[in-house]
């Protein structure tokens, strides 16, 4: 049974790669990552989903003290509305996919893993530069000359099965494969609630509509 | 003044590297890694000389509970002796360069520093996969299209102005620039004084035998 790591969050998307590896027959062990983030709660739903999905998880604590984004720093608000068309919105975390990667490389590498799967989108998304196909291009690159498996010509493989879908593509696809969605958390803000405000609520309440279901999680 | 961030681990390299970065009259920030290595004593090194070159710097603490590595794990000896001529030696970490790079990449975008300077070296070194330029070429490459700045052709660049040099060369640099060779640690084991019969301990005793000049820290 090849292995693989899955990036979890704890959010929809994250969910939704884990049970597509699931469905794959991959032996999974969940990575999750508490950085200081604002909503902090999904690092829990994180841990329920794989709990569920009777994975194996490592929760990694790190440090980004630079900050740099609305995502870490408490001065800063998270944007509310639609994102502006153009532009990058404050929440993006700098480097962030880039440290989440290494990590998960460093996973596979010493756990004999060939494949590292990661949620990202780059249709219903943020406009994060490191959630665009070329950022997982770059990194395959690197992959292969980084690592020992790398340069004896097994390199580790970063996957993104969401890449090229629509939010609600994600979850009807989601639905099939039995993703407890009730469990995701998506909201940006750390409160008991999802804020409805947020790009991430945004994104999650269209993805919903247009896949004609409720989120079971409101 | 353009601003940089300097990978420090403590070593004689990495320290030379941040000598050169003074030179050329960068605004230095300093990134020094707690990661588990057997050899915590380099981490003081690293902040004397830091504070030796009146330049501030973060310590990031960070884990790898998987370890795959004789640095990392008490279970797994270091390595005594001449390194083989071919393969890798078990010192070295899966995926630490690029863990270490990725953060400086984020460090570096969240303060505005357009460079990383970072003391790895493909001459004299231990033969890890991340210390060769074809490792560098592609975190550069990777670099442009992972980070904010990178997409709006502000691309922040790692610089490793010791790759093709003999450590006898970077020490003869070094002496003419001031390090203070007698602060660095290179030596793998955390006993009080160096082993001399690691990897590390080999190439430094090498480098000074063969620039003709005592180790000052011996």
């Amino acid at each position: 049974m090849k292995k693989t790591i899955v990036l979890l969050s704890g959010g929809l998307d994250s969910a939704t790669t884990l049970y597509i590896a699931k469905s794959k027959g991959y032996e999974i062990s969940c990575l999750v990552f508490d950085y200081g983030q604002k909503h902090r709660r999904e690092i829990e739903a994180a841990k329920k989903i794989a709990r569920l999905a009777k994975c194996p998880f490592e929760v990694i604590t790190i440090d980004f003290p630079w900050k740099g984004s609305s995502l870490l720093d408490r001065l800063m608000p998270i944007p509310e509305g639609k994102k502006s068309p153009e532009g990058i919105p404050s929440t993006y975390v700098p480097a962030r996919n880039t440290v989440f990667l290494s990590f998960a490389l460093s996973y596979a590498e010493a756990t004999g893993a060939s494949v590292i799967f990661i949620g990202a989108n780059a249709l219903d998304y943020s406009g994060y530069p490191d959630c665009r196909p070329k950022f997982y291009h770059a990194f395959n690159k690197l992959s292969k000359v980084a690592t020992k498996c790398g340069i004896e010509n097994r390199p580790i493989k970063v996957e993104t099965p969401l890449i090229g879908l629509k939010k609600s593509e994600i979850i009807a696809l989601g639905i099939k494969l039995g993703v407890p969605y009730k469990e995701t958390w998506s909201c940006y803000e750390g409160a008991k609630t999802p804020c409805g405000r947020c790009d991430s609520c945004i994104l999650r309440e269209k993805g919903f509509a247009e896949a004609g279901v409720k989120d079971p999680a409101l």
